[in-house]
C-alpha cells in the first residue's frame, strides 16, 4: 500500500514533468503546429506518451497514454476518448528497447532539419570541436561525435524500420540522437532529465554546426 | 433558455481564446505595431473580429465586433465607441465564404514577407520536402504544396478583389494560406484551433523555405 | 481638488506604463546592458524620464525624474539619491520641442545599428515597399520613407547638436525616428502609445530592410 | 547579533539573485544543457557558486556552495549531498584574485563561440565602433577594446593555467571578459549587478561584431 502510493506519486510527477517540458519545448519552437512529442517511463517498461494531433503546449497530465515498451501495447488510456496515441509510439519503443532509454523526445525544430541538410555525408552528421559535447553522456570536447541521419518516409511504420536499422549500426553507438531528413530529431536519455539535457545540448550543437557552416561558405573556404 | 446559456458560454470562450491567441501571436512577432488580426465564429455565419489600429496583445474579450460573414454587416459592436472594425473584415469574410473557414488570422510576420520575396514564381510559392506539411489538413509530407501570392494594394477594397480571384484558382485549392507581397499572410482553418495550428505550420514552412534558399545561395548552386 | 486627483492618477498611470514598456523593450533586446531609455509626458511640457546607468527592466514608478521639456530643468527628482537623470534627457527634449512629441524611446537594438550600416546613403535610410509603413502616422504602403542617420559622438552634448540639425532638415519631416550610427535609434510619437507602436513598426522595418539587403547580396544582384 | 542578521540577509539576497539571474541567462540561451554557471560574493573572499551538472534554471538558493576565493576551499556545502561544486570554481577564483571581481558568470552562448571563430587574430578579439562599449566599466565608444581568446582544453585544470596567463597580459587589462575557443566566455564585474550588465553588454558586442563580419563577407569586401 505504502509502495503503491509512492509509485503513484512518482507517476504523477512524471505526468506533470512531461507537460511542463512540452510547454518549454513549445516556447523553444521545437514542438509547434501540434508536431513533435515526448515519452518517459515511471516504472520499468511503462511509459507515458503524449497524444497525437493536439497542441503540445496544452496537454494535461491526464491526457497521456501508458504504453508497455516491450510490445508497444497501450496499458492505460486517457479518459478523453477523442485522444489518439502519438504515431511516434512505435519509434519511441524501438529506441527504448535498443538503447535502454528512460525518456525520448521528438523535435520538429528548424535547426534539426537544416543540420541534416548541410551534412557532407548523406547518412550521418559529424559534430566536433565544441565544449558542449561534454553535455552528452560519456562524450568529451575532443569527441568526433557521429549522429545517424535517416531518410524521411511517408508512413510511420516505414520510419520505424530505418530508425531500427540506424540504431543497430556500430557507427552510432555513442549517439543519443537520430536525425530524420526533412523532418526532425529523436533525442533520448536514461531518464526525463537527461533527455531534457540532451535535447538542449543537441539543439545547440545543430545551431552551432549550421552557423559555422554558413560562416565557412561566406568566407569561401572549407577552413574559415 | 438552456441553449441560449450554452451559446453564450461558447461565444465567451471564443472571445477569450481570440485574445489569448493575439497575445501569443504578438509574442511570436506576428502582430506587432498594431498590425495583423484574427476572426473566429461562435455560431453559423457569426464571427468575432478584432478592432483595427489597436495594440493587438491588449485587446479584451469585450473589444470585439460581431460580423455576419454572409454580407459583412456588423451585428454587434463593442461598447467602447472609439474602436473601429478591422479593415481586414471584408477579406476575412471573402475567405470564410469561399473556403468555409471557421477562423482566419492575419500575420505581419517578417518570414511571410520574405517567403514571397524568394519565390521563383511571382504569383505562387511552392513548398515541398518537409514533414511539417502533414500539419496542413489533407496534405502529406510528399505534397507539392502551392500557396498563392497576390500583389499588395494601396486600399483594402482592392486587396479583397485579388484575394477573391486567387482563391478561385484551381491551383490553390489545397492551401489554407494566402501571401500578400510586402505585407503578410492570411491563414485559416475550419475552427480557431485549426487556424492556430495552420498559423504555426505555415510560419515554420516559410522560415524553413527561406533558410534553405539562403543555404543554396550561399553554396552557389540550386541543389545544395 | 478633483482635477488634481485626476492629474495625479494620470501621472501614476504614465509612471506605471513607462516601467511596463521598459520591461517589454528589455525582453525584445532593445534596452539591455542598462542602455536605452524612455520618456513620456503626463501633462503639458512635463515629462517623466528614466534614470541612467540602471537596469532598465527593474526601474520602479518612483525612480523617474520629472523634467520640464521647454528648458530641460528637473522639476521633481526620485527619492533614491543615487539615481541620476538619463543622459538622453537633452536629446529627448530637443525631439519633443521640434516634433511636439508626447513620448520618446531610445533603443540600443542590434537591428538599429545594422540598418544604419547597410544604407547606401551616409546620412539617411530609405525604407519602401512594406505594408508596415502604414503603422507610421500619416504614411502609407507606397511611401518612400526617409529616416535621418547621424554620426555618433563621444559626448551627449555633441549628439544633441547633430540630432537638432537633422530634425530641422526638410528631408525628414515625415520621420518619427532618428538613427545614430554605431549606437541605436530615437523613436517618438504623439503619446506613449503611439511611441510604442512606432517603436515596434520601426524595429520591424529595420529587420525587414536588413533581411532583404542580405538576400540581394546573397543573390548577387541589386534586384533580387 | 544585529550585524550577523544583516550579513545573513545580504547572503540570502545574493543567493536569490544568483538563482534569478540563472533563470534569466537560461532564457537567453546562455546556460542551457546544464552548461555555464555563476558565482558572486556576499562578503570579502566568500563566494556563492552554483553546482555543476544540474539544470541551471532550476537551482535553488539552498543549492549553492560557499567557497573561499583566496584558496578555493569549500567553506559551506549545500545539504543535498548529490550536488557537486562547479568545475568552473578554480577559474572563477583565478579571475576573482587577479581582477578583484565580486561576481563572475560563465556563458555557453553560441555568439561567444562564433565571436572567437571570426576573429582575425588567434588569441584576441578586437571590438570597436559601438556605443555599447560604454557599458563596460571605464571604456567609451571610441575604445579599441581587446578581449583575450584562449584555446579550449580537455581538463579544467589546464584551462585554469591559460586563463591565468591571459589575464596577466598587459593587452587585456581593460577587459572584463575572456573567450574560450569552441567553448564560451567568462564575464565578470565588481559585483553581481555589474557582472549582469557586462554579460548583457558583451553578448550584444559579440552579436554585433558577428553580424557586421557577415555583412562584410556578403558584400565581398573588408570595408562594407
Amino acid at each position: 500500500m505504502q509502495k503503491k502510493q509512492t509509485d503513484k506519486k512518482n507517476e504523477n510527477d512524471v505526468r506533470s514533468l512531461i507537460c511542463e517540458f512540452l510547454r518549454l519545448f513549445y516556447s523553444n519552437g521545437w514542438v509547434t503546429g501540434t508536431g513533435g512529442g515526448i515519452c518517459a517511463s515511471f516504472e520499468k517498461d511503462q511509459f507515458l506518451i503524449a497524444p497525437t494531433g493536439v497542441h503540445k503546449e496544452r496537454i494535461k497530465p491526464s491526457d497521456l497514454f501508458t504504453v508497455d515498451s516491450t510490445n508497444g501495447s497501450v496499458t492505460c488510456s486517457p479518459k478523453a476518448k477523442t485522444l489518439r496515441l502519438s504515431e511516434c509510439a512505435p519509434i519511441f519503443c524501438e529506441i527504448i528497447r535498443q538503447r535502454g532509454a528512460g525518456a525520448v523526445m521528438h523535435s520538429h525544430a528548424l535547426p534539426t532539419v537544416l543540420a541534416a541538410d548541410i551534412s557532407s555525408e548523406k547518412d550521418q552528421l559529424l559534430i566536433s570541436g565544441l565544449e558542449m559535447l561534454k553535455g552528452i553522456a560519456n562524450e568529451n570536447n575532443k569527441s568526433q561525435h557521429l549522429i545517424p541521419i535517416v531518410e524521411n518516409t511517408m508512413y510511420e511504420r516505414e520510419l520505424c524500420e530505418v530508425v531500427s536499422s540506424a540504431l543497430r549500426s556500430d557507427l552510432f553507438t555513442k549517439s543519443f540522437c537520430l536525425l530524420v531528413r526533412d523532418h526532425g530529431a529523436y533525442i533520448w536519455g536514461k531518464d526525463i532529465w537527461e533527455a531534457k539535457r540532451h535535447a538542449e545540448v543537441y539543439h545547440f550543437l545543430f545551431e552551432a554546426t549550421l552557423a559555422r557552416k554558413q560562416l565557412r561558405l561566406l568566407n569561401g573556404s572549407a577552413a574559415l
